[in-house]
């Protein structure tokens, strides 16, 4: 499997303006217990299209929802009238996504506040909270479905507070073009 | 091949609000002398991003420009509020699509002009015009590349005024939702 | 996950006639204490060449080789002819196969001895063994790399002997011709 | 489309031990009239038998056997033992290739003879000859099915003796190593 972090990263709450495919907003707070899978796309992103969701909905249907919960936040960080809630609305409906998808709340700059508290690189991006709410997994890119389910049912089954780590990866490399064929970039 | 259609049918001009990837408006009249390929499509409509646009790109990457043209046509009938110029731009920008691209005219319901006129059943639909004009080849849904190009190529190398006939297969069969895997059909 | 059965199921030394991609012969026995995957297949089966072995290859790159052993098992019951050793050590080399490969040693009738001790169904087959050598997954045809995933980690990480079950979902059933698109079955 | 040879090669009857899938030998001159699409492929060459095959079906199923006729000829030029028509049966059966396919003649080196007769440079290969026999297409690796069926049906519809010419892209380059995954070449 993938090399491991050398220390846990605690994640503040999301910052969200806004949540579909869910009756009341969703925290991380209270999902606390489960494993956590949040997937950060863009709309317009093709490997968010190709890759990310197609492997977010997987995810979902593999695992059981009393283990790991799937949702996705929009952070979007370029084109920003292009990818407004009505867009991202009709998106998650032509696309049949069916997690809970929250709109990451706008910023100072052009990067949205929960991606930028999270650290991502770009989108997609796959971030995986274990049991206690630690980032033990935070990957740009396309990693592949083996390696993605692999690291996620280490979550799943680890017992009590481990010695863990936190995985890295970076299965594909950006440039200074937002979108390439892996996701795209923050500059 | 598929089966041809009986008699040919002229086409109207575009009916077009705003043309993208092109310093002035295109026009049918403009082209004519060469096969015209046309890929009508909505930017949210996954059958269009995973297969027709793709492959209206591989069109213009196979045959020569001075023989056949090709140009798309954003014929939004669903989700008018999300798919919007701006929008559409931001697409086109992500998806590396550089042949020119027209919205067409908004209409009196939900269907826009173009797509009216040229009696679309959904996206994607890839229409082709022979050296004349006339519509020879509409396929709604996901027609391989093999039997498309070999199509394109019968009007291409067509010679003078012919008994020809027009294809109209259906290679994918839509239902009352409008999106389904081979695409989003008009109801 | 998929279910689990009821009762782990003890599995025999593998009967062989002869290895590939080994200086000696593996034995079950010699990598207790590891996972055990083994991936049974027929070189001239379509849903192994294009599914089962790739699998198997992914998984061989993605879990560490301290934790999970990756062997082949070449279990031929038809066209015993064509599938001979000699076409078999060229299948491998061509197709890029790398971890170990038995050939399993013929039978009284069609089925070799240890397909039929495993109680394999057809072509292409995944069964892994726990660290103690019970086989707690034998799936037919061709499950995910999001499930073969997650069920080859929950065997990585389980401690202890624990009260686990067998998975033996059957992603793809087969008919009464061999070779399906899923794979090929014994009658 | 691809650029166009210079000239035209006449092509000599092919050297063939044997033929499956047809009740009589097939000759090229008993197809003249017709354009002759000949796959050249071993069935342990991973390109041939995830493109080059597969690819070949899709011809058939496209243009009308009154104008396309496609055959396959089995050029083994490595691994000959583990190649032999026994094993070709079994393959053809498993892999649902129903059109005829010829066993080339071995020769004096490794190289059978209707390999070097065509001067093909490795399988898989795709070679089209006009409807009076010229050699028009021979293209090695994995040419994409829009290039071949605008290729294929330049010549279907070619009408009476042109200054055609003849294309010879080759789309993907071998090494030293004979399999690649563009396909395998004569050293």
């Amino acid at each position: 499997m993938i090399p491991l972090r050398d220390k846990y990263q605690a994640v503040p709450e999301l910052l969200v303006d806004r949540w579909f495919n869910t009756p009341e907003p969703v925290t991380l707070a209270g999902l606390r217990g489960k494993v956590i899978v949040i997937e950060a796309f863009q709309m317009l992103c093709p490997g968010c299209v190709s890759h990310g969701l197609p492997q977010a909905i997987a995810i979902r249907e593999t695992f059981p929802r009393e283990e790991v919960e799937v949702i996705g936040i929009h952070t979007v960080f370029e084109h920003h009238a292009a990818m407004t809630p009505v867009s991202l609305e009709a998106f998650l409906h032509e696309y049949g996504i069916g997690f809970p998808v929250a709109v990451d709340r706008p910023g100072d700059g052009d990067i949205p506040e929960t991606m930028k508290a999270l650290g991502l690189r770009g989108t997609p991006s796959l971030v995986v909270l274990d049991r206690r709410g630690f980032m033990r997994i935070n990957l740009f890119g396309r990693p592949s479905d083996m390696l993605v389910a692999a690291e996620i049912a280490r979550l799943v089954f680890e017992r009590g507070p481990t010695a863990g780590q936190v995985a890295t990866a970076e299965p594909a490399h950006g440039a200074s073009s937002p979108c390439l064929p892996e996701g795209c970039k923050t500059s």
